[in-house]
């Protein structure tokens, strides 16, 4: 079996969110897929150690944000690379309120679903929601997961479905604690307050490859 | 609800196959998603109205053939808008047994799976299949169904979760009635033996809008 394969699967990039008892929660995925057109329903795959499955679980409800070209990678970072349950992530990062449901301001789209039903497997929760609001919020060209690997340099956390382990960075290289992003310049001659553009961590989470 | 908000999902283009009582047989997809990566698990939603669906659940596996941007656009509308029920798609398509399933020879890489999971939703069935088979067929690059609508100008089965109905085609247009592929140049100058380039039907079986 070659995992090759699986990398020829196309993706977007999504802020799967839900409430926490009141407070806004979420986090990066990859695999949002509309099942039926009528009645419209979205499935979600969330691992079960991801904060968020539990919160969507309890409120019974979740909304997809459609990430973008352009959309700061940060955001992927903060809600992909931190836990909701010790790290207010919606507090860093802009939204508003759709249709009940906390959605990501820098994105081009937004669903917002009721769960109707779930699908257990080994690791994840597969969660079909019966769509109730979505609306465009932006321009932009929807972020493939193709983009955030080969543009951006993205990296896949470990509760993703998609993760494999990667080829570790050359030595001498910074690389993120929390992402695993390897900064290819001058480390030394970033500003202090420089932070890692794809998860948000300050310079000391940098460690030496 | 803003029906474009839908759009803005990313999916592939796949062939899902299955055997159908030792005939090969399958659908055009886009939905397929891996969920789990140990064990790694996939999943397809099949319409119940494709013949594909009962023979997924008949024979207990599916294979998913990733198509690639060269692929030549026939293989997605033999397999997209045409029912294996009544005609042998794979007649019409070179394809290979591996791993024991039947897998599109133009393609860029295949996953062959088990079925351990389904979850029924009004119209589709989503398959979870554990992974028991995966390999590179081929180079290229994924094809998106961005790609496929962009570019190929490629149209979505009315069986497909993302089917919206569309457009008319601007009146004394020639429109394939299979497929809704609307041929833009002089149609009375092509050849007798010219083929629709989405899904493979005769000149005769196209309709002025």
């Amino acid at each position: 079996m070659d995992p090759k394969a699986f990398y020829d699967l196309s993706y977007g990039v999504y802020i799967v969110s839900a409430w926490d008892n009141g407070r806004p929660t979420g986090c990066t995925a990859n695999s949002a897929i509309q099942v039926t057109s009528s009645p419209a329903t979205v499935l979600v795959s969330i691992n079960k150690d991801n904060h968020t499955n539990r919160c969507i679980a309890d409120c019974g409800h979740f909304a997809v944000s459609v990430l973008h070209e352009q959309s700061d990678p940060a955001v992927i970072g903060t809600f992909g690379f931190r836990s909701g349950k010790d790290f207010d992530k919606f507090a860093a990062v802009p939204y508003d309120v759709k249709d009940k449901m906390p959605v990501v301001r820098d994105s081009c789209a937004y669903i917002a679903c009721k769960v109707i039903g779930t699908m257990d497997t080994p690791t994840h929760t597969v969660f079909l929601g019966e769509v109730f609001g979505a609306e465009k919020t932006g321009g932009g060209r929807p972020m493939t997961y193709a983009y955030y690997h080969n543009v951006i340099k993205g990296k896949t956390a470990k509760n993703a479905p998609t993760y494999q382990a990667e080829t570790p960075a050359p030595a001498g290289k910074r690389v993120c604690s929390v992402c695993g992003y390897v900064y290819e310049g001058d480390f030394d001659a970033l500003p202090d307050d420089w932070t890692c553009p794809v998860c948000g961590q300050p310079k000391s989470a940098f460690r030496k490859a």
